[in-house]
């Protein structure tokens, strides 16, 4: 079945609201606000996102809560902490099948290439994909090269390698991290071919730097963004994810 | 299926006898009398627990005296002994099956994020929640950073990264080893969202810090404790539980 | 099903000749007579054994023999060489079907705590002990404490750890290897609860020194031996195999 | 079944546009033009080759295009990058049922002996050439020793050790990287038996130095050729994919 | 099922053609004529050997010339290269089923105790034994004690450690490679009990040399020899092979 990836775009482009980074980079990234999922469900609703990123966990504790905002779902299948120091890798903590029953409207997962376990990853991944597609469900990859083995390698090459890499193994979403340089931004997007690309927002940036960032994407033929920190850390969240929303939706 | 987390609440509070050391740290930890798995069955039901934590070769072996004592039983579903040294692991010994058929009221299982292994318990975790959760079972998650890894963090850090990896792991109750300072839990607490925070006892303390620990636990948002040797090491266990009683469930 | 654990003992009480010594410390073991397992398969029979414990080629090849002696066989499931100098690890070699189809009464299995590969030992004699208890076949389960990290560790700690870890995981009988001190074992007895201990023989020793050891053994709650070098390596196996069975057996 | 190797043969020689490279490299190997499948695609129907590599990503996208052009397609099922610097291994992305789903002629895997990872990728490989065989799907092994363990080791002896392995293994085409010597070649087209072998383009070489080469093969009794940059890199792809043909299919 | 060992054996002794040195070691032990897979089906059947020994893909590409010539085909199972330096491993690259398919009498596997990897070579090597030994065919150990842990010990030791440990995983016939002393082989066919030993032939030797070996290994009651270099490398193989079979099969 071919993915029903309309059901996370508005107006061809996407713009998700990303909140894993409890799992990812654990509580630092929070304050007492931000720490709490509903306040972050709320953002995702009235900020009018497209899409909002959770882990099952989440979603499992505030089910009520997600339903009521009719936001779709973008579950994250994959995980890890940032605590472990070696070769990253990250896996499976949740199926297709329940990413579905709670409510998915597509799934992601994150790969490593260029890590000592890209094999594990890239094989778990492409059995997850098989599952999404057969069910109709989008698959979007965050794809971040990472390990000893990067050092030294060009932004540009590896953000077009990202780009390509899921191109090549059928991701229908590919979120890199951009270098900041429209140049190097371009060809990721020509290497992706007719998978779509969009940003990682990253650290909290200054917001004037951060809205150019996602001007030049789209003017580059990115398809939006997946933005956590710098929404929901924001002194006015809405304020910044309305701004975004008229540089990625028009 | 909704787990059935009443089962093992009183009071919407839990207050759980630990007996798995056996295995995890050997019977160092033991005497003449708390050797004897029936000694701490009995500890269990006059000390009014709402819940007693077994490995399942006990409970097979000890199943006449648990079936009798009527303390609901939560099943530990992985363990591993401290006599390797390096990165710690700890494997599914019980599947849910066997545990639900053990008479268990809830599974437990240890995660040690930050080791070389973190992934692979991960993994397994995911699969016994699922599995778990199909069959109305609540999941304890023990979970405790580990490993070369993180030497150097702080502690509050920690305690809040284990809590918030409880949460988007899915657990339903989050079993972590307290610094001592409320700050810290308290932070630990708002971290775990809507699942629920049990402190672990730990090596034997004097008995008027172990209360006032457990007291500021309870203060912070705590649902209580999962405690072993405090008690069953204890001259008069049933005492401290009692007085541990009044404190959890007021 | 529970295990019928009276198929191996006789008046509650174990003497079980083991005969796996080929794989586990090569033919160096064996002279020219011993190397012959007819010659074992006698001894068995003739020294009125409760249990006779063989790898699955051995039943196998040697099968008319064996049925014929009546003796309850004990299959040992899992093995190696003593030729790789690394981590000890020992994976399964005969399932618990192939074993009940080759006449077992009961199963062994060794584990090595504290081994790099503990999990994965720990992991594999579940499986088994799960499968053979629906049988109703009792697990007996060698377990020796190895590896790097148990270095510098007393050895009374190592026995006590080594039942303990034994009746946690489910063993009906544990196999450890005594330190010779009457003291040392009674607290590995106590730590085993209602699991079962039996002694190893190890490496052939002074007869009298010999009889000493099983006679303290039985004397602190022992259930028997399960020796072999001792008996097939003597001048005069049936007049040891006759001693030892007068002190198990009484 | 027969492997339907006449599918990707013409005049029973084959002559094969490779296009994995994104994956394998990076986009290092493209420029503006032939980043673009479609541009690859085109030069494989107008080129008039008689099979197209592809993994499993670019088909999905590329669906439509590629079934206008009407070229035999052969699926990559495995791939990695080369971000990675230990040891080769390059695991399976796509299983044959899918490769069949996506209109597959034939599937290729490519195969590193020497590396520690060689087992991994013989066993895979073994699993799906059994598959593919079982439906009348001819494989295709790219063969390239590799690894710490090859330094030192002559060229010709490695190219007829990966032909005869993937003789040995059941390979019907097997791909190597021919070390620009006929007599090398000679003898391993020999070594491969009745294993057809196919010489791969390799990196972007002078123009009458690649047809000499190709000529060599055909004139020692390869197959053909599978070849991407020479032919896609290429200021006139057409000219040149006439070139070869002529050499190849007379 | 009782494995039909009559079928590879005449006169109850065994004198197998091995050929599939191509994949274990490289085509460097070829010529120009016995590179080519006929040439050695043709010594197998002229040479009246009771088996040929080789991988699947040969016999796939062989098959209408195998089936002709009517000797009993011995189905290697495992295989490696000998490119990787590392501790020895070699998997499974045929089932049972699918070697039953090709026509197979028996089925052959490689062990290295004493490597690393051990475990996984005798985990997979029941598993084929159990299934062979239900499907009534024999099944030939090749056991060959290997790795970094092995050096210094004697071959003696090593032989009978290889036969004894072939016995007790259950193998029908056991290959092992003899150190040329006929006490030492004396004493690795004891070890062996009930299952057979036959004696790899090995480098090319002094053809006297080479028939001394034999009787002698006869004379202790080997129960034949697998043999491959020492007859398709000579001058003349079928004389070999004729001097051969009057010292095995009288």
């Amino acid at each position: 079945m071919k993915p029903k990836i309309n059901k996370i775009l508005k107006k061809n482009k996407a713009m998700f609201l990303a909140y894993d980074q409890g799992l990812e980079h654990g509580p630092t990234d929070f304050n007492d606000k931000n720490v709490n999922p509903e306040f972050v469900i709320n953002i995702a609703k009235k900020g009018k996102f497209t899409g909002l990123i959770l882990q099952k966990g989440i979603i499992e504790k505030y089910n009520e809560k997600i339903k009521k905002i009719k936001i779709p779902l973008i579950v994250k299948l994959n995980g890890k902490t940032n605590l472990f120091k070696g070769e990253p890798v990250s896996k499976q903590l949740c199926t297709v099948d329940e990413a579905i029953q709670l409510g998915a409207s597509a799934v992601g997962y994150t790969l490593y290439p260029g890590s000592e376990y890209e094999r594990e990853m890239f094989s778990e991944f492409e059995n997850i994909e098989r599952e999404a597609h057969k069910k109709g469900l989008p698959v979007i990859a965050w794809i971040y090269p990472r390990g000893k083995s990067i050092k030294g390698k060009k932004k540009k090459d590896l953000m077009a390698y990202a780009t390509r890499t899921g191109l090549e193994l059928g991701a229908d979403i590919i979120k890199i991290e951009p270098s900041g340089k429209k140049e190097d931004l371009k060809w990721a997007v020509k290497a992706a071919g007719k998978a779509r690309v969009v940003i990682a927002g990253g650290h909290k940036k200054n917001e004037k730097e951060l809205l150019k960032e996602i001007k030049e994407a789209i003017s580059v033929g990115c398809s939006g963004v997946a933005i956590g920190r710098n929404v929901w850390q924001s002194k006015n969240p809405l304020k910044v994810a309305e701004k975004i929303r008229r540089i990625v939706l028009g």
